[in-house]
């Protein structure tokens, strides 16, 4: 066979995003079923400690944020994934927008571990350092994400094209 | 005079936040007029590095949690001012929730130097290492926010009662 579209690929199906099930990859940012303890007089309750932050390696410091993101319509074509070898990075709605999360365990990037979820909108999620992810996938409208992650020097960035490995996410 | 109500008190009126009515006291975390640049192939904006985190501090890690408010309803009298010696700390509403904002520059107190913002709910703040502040007051309904403050050992919260103080807010 020669040129064409590939024969084959893969289709992967978002499934609910849940902290059992991203643990691998990070953590998931939520109130449901986590712990809380009241302040500020009982008036609010304090979900403490969410993620592990993990920012100042090579002489990095926490940046705060914000991504406007355009909407994608599933099912969509995957064109690449990255990661961030120096830091986590964490996205969290803030307009309560449903969002697809697409990642891959650290290491050499193998593309049949790409494991697919979805944001109910009111679950923001943390990449642990060096998880593979495809961009940000916001659904339905242009919306708000607070971005916690790291500014410094060092290169913490790494790209790896997908586009000609035929991975669709279907939601 | 003895006993009963204090004779007289202050009132203060609210602001809106902006950027610099706010720049003694912290940073407005938010969208509107800032610079922005293009990310993932132009499908979204990155508004970057919106607050000046101080969190390492004596050991000190970012922390990530997330609080839930009930809602107050002005005219309220002001209870207590805290700040937090060893960091800044950060507030973003999860669901575009309108809040008040009451703070005072650091140092010794003086209340007569208190001043009082209003969030339109699309704006965060994030509270400058030192800046005397209220507990968060979330107007209209019971709401979620992001915090971003500091992990870690030492005395993070001086507090000080000004419930006889007679301050009232109004919006």
């Amino acid at each position: 066979m020669s040129g064409g579209a590939p024969a084959s690929g893969l289709c992967l199906t978002t499934a609910p995003l849940t902290a059992s099930s991203f643990a691998a990859f990070g953590d998931v940012i939520e109130t449901e079923g986590r712990a809380h303890y009241p302040i500020n007089a009982g008036t609010a309750q304090r979900y403490n400690d969410l993620a592990r932050v993990e920012v100042t390696a090579s002489g990095g410091r926490p940046l705060i944020s914000i991504l406007l993101a355009e909407p994608v319509a599933p099912p969509l074509r995957l064109r690449l994934m990255e990661r961030h070898p120096l830091s986590s990075q964490a996205f969290i709605p803030l307009s309560s927008t449903p969002f697809l999360i697409v990642v891959a365990p650290p290491g050499v990037l193998d593309v049949e571990r790409i494991r697919a979820f979805r944001s109910n909108g009111s679950q923001g999620i943390n990449y642990r350092t060096g998880t593979w992810h495809h961009p940000l996938l916001a659904l339905e409208r242009r919306s708000g994400f607070l971005i916690v992650d790291r500014g410094g020097e060092g290169g913490n960035c790494d790209e790896i094209s997908v586009e000609d490995r035929n991975i669709v996410v279907t939601l």
